[in-house]
């Protein structure tokens, strides 16, 4: 029953990260514990500017900066210039759904667990622009129902967007199915892949995505504040960046800019440097573990507590989807979520908790309370799965 | 002819200063150097971050997060319900602009010397919702004519914006004047404090402004990827922020969300914590110096500054305006600006390059190269300014 490290060093694994010395960290969906090499990259930064200077460090620092493009390039099979360093996820995907030059009666098609940032986003610009939002259902997996979205595509769509794992579960979208169908109908397709970059191997090709949004701090094991933006080549000079500055555009006549050429037309040019190298840390600290490893060891982990969950008297577990991945929700009769994950951290074991609120359409379908959110990674033991356990069993 | 300390206790400050031992930095309208309790709060946060995990280590900071809202709204005598604290000015900038409801025909009023990366933002808004840009002149003294600016308005103008220092010099526009002339007529006024934070004494009612936004990294010595957006109370139910999220907003049905009460509504959730916690301990610093000690201590390092650089032989000192503050521009007769900024980081002297893109109407009209920017801080102290006078003599 014990998961195996399936070719994962975890003794040394556990020893690069401070966290596991302290806690039983099973709030990764939330923010994953950095290993050290990122901690240390931003620390360094940090100091390098308090004795050089912040723009002096960034000089300095000009060749490790750009190499984090590249390495977030092979993260996602893309090139260098198809990517946006950005504050995180959230403004990663706000940027891309609003350099769309939105019409009164354009449609945008979502999926029903979509994550309430994004939803938020679309009832705004409905309001704003006029657009109509369409969510398409949920198979009976639990899953977005990829015949029933190509059977909603018309001349009005303008964009499909979904996010590739609901923040309220273990399902898995299938992406690599939504990016078939839109390819086929020539319909730009983003990604909200906040939760999956870092857990699951991307790869914009096999996924057929034309815009991707990810966070640094979830399953990368980067900084907070950290995020960034896929914009696939041949997209990029049909979409209008909403926040131009002198990083993104160049002042070239008193009534006249150019856009940068690359996908840094997304950026700007204020940025959190130390975050960034912290990031640029962690992207290479996974792919030097290597993507389809750490995909196999979340899942087989996830799956592992699943089972141990069910077994529990009173454990409810909510997850859905033909494909899951290292997000497991559950309920405890008799117990609110708050109060378990509350009780948890007293004992140095740490979850989250889902509120409905954060993907109304799906919460609302399926009647779901608050739920307990505990989220694995690579790096979490047998023993501490153990703890978990054992605890939940004691409430 | 050598600055007094004018109530500064200079050997402490620069003792706190880890950069003052490394460098004579001339760089703070860049960014200015970190003192050590800035870099200390975010390398604590980071390592507590890494020790329980991202998301515990917020909610045990909780209190002391909240208490940077305090401190800002201290440094700009407004409430803390009327500040957002976001990635840095540009986007503070950005998204107060973002959130009026342009439409074919409005108006903004600007100032000549504006910021690229505002300007931008009109030009695009020209193309995006048919605004029409206009830019009041520069009086005699250079700084902007507030008589042109009150003839210059009609029904049509919907936003004065300003910036409050420009980036091209140590002008000091009558921001003050300004307010009164967009109160008598009741048209909201943006200013860009960018410049001017840390270095010059802002009150929100003095100044007359219902929207400032401002940076972390320049005069307040805070962290880089910093800043934050000063709401008025009464404007904050007109205004549409660009980019609701489920921490500004709240999705309280399928077709319905609430913004939140507060100007946090201009925020998203996450963000880099370690440096809004640098962030509030660079605005106490400032706070326990006394920002009124800073501004004159500033403007007196800045006037002896200049009248030493206009003393060295093919200087001419380009700043404009009847009030000027720590920024010191001039050309050297026969040596490009990259190459006198160059040649002094070779002696451990930062000063930065002011580009005609930066601030192109000005510019153009004044017929503008590239200028070196040394830009002073209370910190500096007469032996670093006898070094950088004696290099440039040198040159």
């Amino acid at each position: 029953m014990t998961p195996k490290p399936n070719g994962i060093d975890l003794q040394r694994l556990r020893a690069d990260t401070p966290g596991c010395a302290e806690v039983a960290h099973f709030n990764n969906a939330g923010a994953a514990l950095m290993p050290r090499p990122v901690v240390e990259a931003q620390i360094a930064h940090l100091r390098r500017e308090a004795e050089i200077g912040g723009y002096e460090a960034k000089a300095e620092a000009a060749a490790r900066i750009e190499a984090v493009y590249g390495s977030i390039g092979r993260l996602l099979n893309c090139g260098t210039d198809e990517i946006a360093l950005v504050e995180n996820a959230t403004v990663a995907w706000d940027l891309a759904f609003h350099a769309f030059d939105w019409q009164p009666g354009d449609k945008v098609l979502t999926a029903e667990a979509e994550y309430a940032s994004n939803y938020l986003a679309y009832l705004h610009a409905r309001q704003r622009y006029g657009i109509e939002i369409a969510a398409v259902p949920s198979d009976a997996s639990g899953q977005i129902d990829v015949a029933a979205l190509a059977r909603m595509l018309d001349a009005r769509v303008k964009l499909i967007a979904i996010t590739h794992v609901p923040t309220n579960g273990g399902l898995v979208n299938p992406a690599a199915e939504v990016g078939k169908v839109a390819k086929a109908n020539g319909i730009p397709f983003l990604l909200d892949a906040c939760q999956s970059a870092g857990q699951i191997d991307l790869d914009v090709e096999a996924l057929g995505c034309d815009l991707l949004s990810a966070t640094g701090r979830k399953y990368l094991r980067g900084p907070r504040g950290t995020g960034f933006l896929y914009v696939r080549r041949s997209l990029l000079e049909q979409l209008d960046p909403p926040f131009p500055d002198l990083h993104s555009a160049r002042w070239v006549a008193p009534d006249r800019y150019v856009w940068r050429e690359d996908a840094r037309r997304f950026e700007n040019w204020e940025f959190n440097h130390a975050g960034l190298l912290g990031l640029g840390a962690a992207v290479d600290y996974a792919l030097a573990l290597g993507l389809p490893a750490i995909e196999d060891r979340v899942a087989e982990l996830a799956s592992d507590l699943r089972s141990r969950l069910a077994a529990v008297p009173g454990i409810d577990v909510m997850d859905l989807g033909e494909n899951r991945c290292g997000l497991c929700t559950f309920t405890l009769a008799g117990h609110a979520a708050s109060e378990v994950a509350q009780k948890l951290r007293a004992q140095a074991i740490n979850v989250s908790v889902s509120d409905p609120n954060g993907t109304l359409l799906d919460a609302t379908r399926r009647g779901l309370p608050d739920l307990v959110r505990a989220s694995v990674h690579y790096y979490n033991s047998a023993d501490e799965m153990d703890r978990l356990i054992g605890a939940l069993e004691t409430l």
